[in-house]
């Protein structure tokens, strides 16, 4: 291999994405990129890292990790309820291969420029195969949605359907197959998540508080209570769940939703004054807004009520969490 | 291991650094930060990765590790006239050594501290060691520094003294090592190299181009001409090398000073009237600056002059490149 990094740079990765404004005054190939912020404005900072073996298979096309890289990024913007404007790429590549450059950096881009977002810098190195992002949104001052927002008698709601990536990685792991559009589905849910970002800048101003559902929903809303101090009672009977994933998932199709992570869907909490502003919004954006819960007072975390109107005791949802296992529940198993 | 990814942060990242003015409205916590930036200001952005085995020997102290991989993004902040404010760390370790993770935590706490930085978000997760950093700084409208600007006449300049870096490398390499002054301070230099944040800042409206020298003197003064499409003569004689790499390595320390890399000082120029100027900055900063050669009209790149006057034209200087081998001599070897 005789191709330099700055070759590779230019080749695959310069005027990648689409910076919404002409405001990147000095783009890939300094020492650093300078981009011009509008006034009244506030950043939004984020970053995540993507590695070989832990947050994808080795099997993994190079197409789906460059959505994928940039998407959890997004949903972290969309969860605060920003515009997302310029990201950073740092890839970590065991040797050049040009096929999957290509691949990679076409779907990164691709998902860039539609999200309006200019690849302004980074670098490339070789070493064990790991993406790193860090994106920077704008949101308009002291606007931002926050984890910490949520009162009692609020409305607890979540986007789109639950599950759906979890039972996607249970098919990819699964060699060989199945081919039906109903795992089509779930396998393009975990490899091309949809972060929401479009709804999460709707929803400054109407939503009290708001997370992004990575680590599945038990988790991440117990996350928003934790931070709100408030306790809350979700209906399993509200909880979205795709007809696809009834299908292959059948009865454990529950657990999924409430369990399974990188969804990448918006759980938020909304004043009940709102209801008929976030109908609105749901037909406006075309993605289903499911309330699934009441906020009320005090610690407890979140309490599930069953189909008969009975409270839930015996679930186990489980956190992933790269350290160790965060117990939430009452078993205990490594999701990965 | 029972310790969550939470844990960690909260135990060794939360607080690390320090914002210049409150600037912070929401840290580490949230699904992302949010900060506030001063009227007038452009973002300047860059990441940077350090994977074990590549940027890193297997042996380097997580002291090292925790100040390189922020001193190295603070050096392209530098290069840019900026100053460094906040930052976004992704950490991805093999296990979690809270040891590890305490010396590499108070290391770039420290510098962090130092430099006005505050570390807003970030991730821990498993996998092959490497530390990426993604660092924002500010600049004044309108007046970062940049590559391109070089004019024929302007003076070539560099800060401090050069290859001090690589004969540290070197040293490193050699288990048992030497344990004298001399090669205590050249390992020193690589291990903790000094970002020339100061300079950086102090050279707006002093310097015409700039550039920070991580690949070397040749290559990133080269790369500097060819932005400005200019070139320039170099004097050989005028280069400032340290006394520790003279005595330790002889007659190789004027190729080490101009083709090794890893020293992070700034290679910048200067209009001659701005003499006077950088000779009072030299002063106040208490670091050398060593005028070091002049621009010239066209193409052509470093002419390198010997020290009987004559043009130097055996000198094979080697950029290190993670994909290949970027000729810039006659040539051609791997460096690491």
């Amino acid at each position: 291999m005789r191709i330099s990094e700055s070759e590779l740079i230019e080749r695959y990765f310069i005027g990648r994405g689409a910076a919404r404004a002409g405001d990147v005054r000095i783009g890939i190939g300094d020492d650093a990129a300078v981009v011009a912020v509008p006034r009244g404005c506030e950043l939004v900072l984020t970053t995540d890292v993507q590695v070989e073996g832990v947050h994808f298979l080795k099997s993994a096309p190079p197409r789906a990790l460059g959505h994928r890289a940039l998407a959890v990024n997004l949903s972290d913007i969309a969860a605060m309820g920003g515009e997302p404007s310029w990201m950073l790429l740092s890839l970590v590549l065991p040797d050049a291969r040009e096929r999957w450059l290509r691949e990679f950096s076409r779907a990164l881009g691709a998902l860039a420029t539609r999200a309006g977002v200019a690849l302004v810098g980074g670098n490339l190195s070789r070493g064990p195969l790991s993406i790193t992002i860090a994106l920077v949104g704008l949101v308009p001052a002291g606007k931002a949605l926050r984890r910490d927002g949520a009162r009692a008698g609020d409305d607890l709601y979540v986007s789109g359907t639950l599950g759906d990536a979890a039972g996607g990685l249970e098919l990819l792991r699964r060699r060989g197959g199945i081919s039906t559009a109903a795992a089509r589905y779930l396998r393009r849910r975990f490899e091309y998540p949809q972060a929401r970002v479009a709804l999460g800048q709707a929803l400054r101003g109407i939503a009290s508080a708001c997370i992004d559902v990575s680590d599945g929903l038990y988790v991440d809303a117990s996350r928003l209570l934790s931070a709100s101090e408030c306790s809350a009672t979700l209906e399993l009977e509200a909880l979205p769940v795709s007809a696809p994933l009834r299908q292959l998932c059948g009865s454990r199709a529950l657990t999924l939703a409430l369990s399974g992570g990188e969804d990448y869907e918006l759980c938020f909490t909304a004043p009940d004054r709102q209801r008929a502003a976030l109908a609105r919004l749901a037909r406006r954006l075309r993605l289903p807004i499911a309330r699934i819960g009441t906020v009320r007072r005090g610690a407890g975390g979140l309490q599930l009520r069953g189909l008969d109107g009975k409270s839930v005791t015996q679930f186990s949802a489980l956190a992933f969490d790269h350290f160790g296992v965060t117990q939430t529940g009452r078993s205990r198993r490594h999701r990965r």
